[in-house]
């Protein structure tokens, strides 16, 4: 890094198998990855699915507040990244089932250490807040 | 949960001081500190302060992509939160450091778990990619 201002070199990253991914790198897919999993929707989708396979209305209602239109999309950015399963059922009516795969397992375990800390430390963060909003 | 469709209530979470914070409820403030933690800018600079105390061009640089106005935004949030201190140097020009909280510290550890697995398993998230663009 320059210490005077001007302008770095982008970083490269592992798309000729040379580098490590790397999440601040502008073009690195690994960040759309990162992305997808801590999005607010995508987060909280591999979060509901963590224990249980879901049908999509289930989802839905687990994850409140999101629309028909924002779960669709997040499980397709999921299912793609191999963090999903999606499965037909043969049954009538149709129905179909999402399921973490083993990736998205190891994934959403790392994940939700972070969101139980960030929840068990809400009392600090509200601390700091009241204190950030009373000194300005 | 209602198997038949019907809308659930809403969750509560833990604003009377009764119940755990709750990221899956739609009102709980811990929904945006994990989106403040987790949003595409706030989880690069959380992790770019990770070593370094760093200035704001300096974070600027490490996060590529980012803009000013959303850097500033980022920060404003993170510094809400009790994550991030801002320290206004007495130099000439000013100069503003910007550095992790204890809390930011710890929240950053299980983050920066879960970006280092994410960059890991990035092989198996291309693959997976391959696999379901060549199979529809």
């Amino acid at each position: 890094m320059t210490i005077d201002g001007t302008q770095e070199a982008p970083r490269d990253c592992a798309l000729d198998g040379q580098l490590p991914f790397d999440v601040f790198a502008r073009n690195c897919p690994s960040r759309d990855t990162l992305g997808h999993v801590t999005g607010r929707w995508g987060s909280l989708t591999l979060g509901a699915l963590r224990e249980d396979t879901l049908r999509f209305n289930e989802l839905r209602r687990r994850v409140e507040g999101v629309s028909e239109k924002m779960l669709s999309q997040t499980l397709h950015a999921l299912e793609r990244d191999g963090l999903v399963h999606r499965e037909a059922q043969p049954t009538n009516p149709p129905r179909v089932d999402y399921r973490l795969t083993p990736l998205g397992q190891d994934i959403t375990k790392r994940l939700m250490g972070l969101i139980d800390l960030v929840e068990a430390r809400m009392p600090d963060v509200l601390a700091a807040r009241k204190s950030y909003d009373g000194g300005r």
